[in-house]
């Protein structure tokens, strides 16, 4: 992508092999061998398709991915191909849970937590689940200048209210991570001197706590449906994504935990607001994530920025999880 | 326009040219001359220039327009000389001051007032003054997952809020035919899960009291600014278009109001939140609009619909105005 940033994902990857360069140089005797995992298009890039490496390790692929298309005509199953693999292969490459004592997962926060605390090193505690809603309201359209107020019914007005009310709703559970976003409003016709007759927005709400974000996605619906009455809109509420949280192993984040404050940094706790493979990892064994602190919490974005002296303790704190690892 | 309805603009060619064959066939002897006048254009719906034949009538048309473009790439100065007209004549098409006694426009009202008062005709108080406005909200682009509530600085949170404010604003003078609009919105980059960065959205504001119109501007900038500041964001207020009211002549408005009752109906007195030709021509000689009832104010689009009945009364008091008219 090009207006992607340097440390999305690469990151963890070049961790796990300097990690792993550690031990081969100092002949270390691990109780466990060490796989590096490096996997493509966590973000569903190229192919609209998520997560499809880590399910191909979990056993869960999906063969649906395969059919699907890139911007250039290029499907998935062709593009595997010319790179020298074969889709008859993806089931074998799936670990068995008997495999795998536990996943340890590196990557930048992609967002501006860890710099608020000053510290360069955090334990997520989970990856927040996921509700994606597209909203529809429809009014009645009308020319700008010859419809009265009190006779508009504005689905425009009564989106403003709809998102004022999600902002509200989400701001009430900072404790589990919850975060509600409207990303894209369309208004229809979308011109300066028309009343819009439809408005579509999209919804994003996120929680650690699954009964949490269910019960915030109801009383967001209740609130859209009550300000539509009000204003004689009428209402349609799509939910087009559900995911549900992906808890951390707590014996894994005690033992990252232990691992950064030996290295002398405040051991930090926050929920991963991005999804990550670790939540595909965690169906197959312990899993865990160690977020390592980015300038303004940017990602996605050619300024996405760690510094040298961060990578490095998160590397260090990396090897010291990985000396102590016991399955358990 | 292939979504334009059919009597927007062409209803009143058509009545006056049936209003003149009613005296040519009576062998009416006016006291004055009559002119019908079709103006082309006025919407600004081919060449992104309005009112420019009204404006050639008094006198003030703007020889930028004819370097203006249209979707075709055709110019407005290469579209008169095809239709056989030399631009260099534009200035001959005035009336001068002397010759003009008055003017009178029919037009569907393009809004529910009329509808809502069971009335078919309506005698057009003033053209209210618009205010055009550009907003552009800019606060923090972030990942909808990975930025805490309070640590975000959501443009679109607060554009939502201004809105809600320009509602609240413009509902205050119902009686001056105050409204405020927000029409055409576009955040950035507008993706489901990404809090945008930026936010740019349209005011339309009007009413018939110029001052009034001009305060209401001022205060939805202060409201913009208080919610701006509050939220951390930055704000930039951009007026690309103002233009003051055009006040109906008062004794054409008796005049008009006299016709109506005389043919039963209601004189319903209503202010023109649509601009049209009578706001140039006003600038010429004392001028008048009669507004003609059309199905749930909807126009600009193929739904536009004002019945037989209705047409017909408009004509009819069109034709006694005319009769009774003597220059002031």
């Amino acid at each position: 992508m090009l207006d992607a940033g340097k440390y999305d994902g690469a990151l963890g990857v070049i961790a796990g092999i300097l990690a792993a360069e550690h031990f081969a140089r100092a002949k270390a005797e691990l109780p466990l061998g060490l796989d590096i995992l490096a996997f493509g298009d966590e973000e569903g890039s190229r192919f609209p398709a998520t997560l499809t490496s880590s399910s191909a390790c979990v056993g869960a692929f999906e063969r649906d991915a395969l059919t699907t298309v890139d911007r250039a005509g290029i499907t998935f199953n062709q593009a595997l191909r010319a790179y020298g693999k074969d889709p008859k292969d993806i089931p074998a490459a799936a670990y068995s849970a008997q495999e795998a004592a536990g996943y340890i997962e590196l990557h930048i926060e992609q967002g501006p937590v860890l710099e608020a605390n000053e510290a360069p090193l955090g334990i997520v505690t989970g990856i927040v689940g996921q509700a994606r809603l597209s909203v529809t309201v429809t009014g009645e359209a009308g020319h700008a200048g010859t419809v009265p107020m009190n006779l508009r019914r504005d689905p425009y007005a009564g989106a403003a209210e709809m998102a004022l009310a999600l902002e509200k709703i989400a701001r009430e559970h900072p404790e589990d991570g919850m975060v509600g976003t409207v990303g894209r409003v369309e208004t229809e016709p979308g011109a300066v001197n028309i009343i819009p007759g439809r408005v579509r927005f999209t919804v994003d709400l996120r929680s650690l706590t699954d009964a949490l974000r269910e019960q915030a996605t109801e009383r967001f619906a209740a609130e859209a449906d009550r300000i539509a009455r009000a204003r004689g809109l009428k209402i349609a509420i799509e939910s087009f994504h559900e995911i549900a949280t992906a808890h951390c192993a707590p014996a894994l984040q005690e033992a990252l935990a232990a691992s950064i404050a030996e290295l002398g940094h405040k051991p930090i706790r926050l929920p991963s607001g991005a999804g990550h493979d670790a939540q595909v990892m965690a169906r197959l064994c312990p899993s865990a994530m160690l977020f390592v602190r980015c300038r303004g919490g940017v990602s996605h974005n050619p300024a996405e920025f760690t510094s040298v002296a961060d990578m490095g303790a998160a590397i260090a704190a990396l090897i010291r999880f990985i000396e102590k690892f016991r399955p358990s």
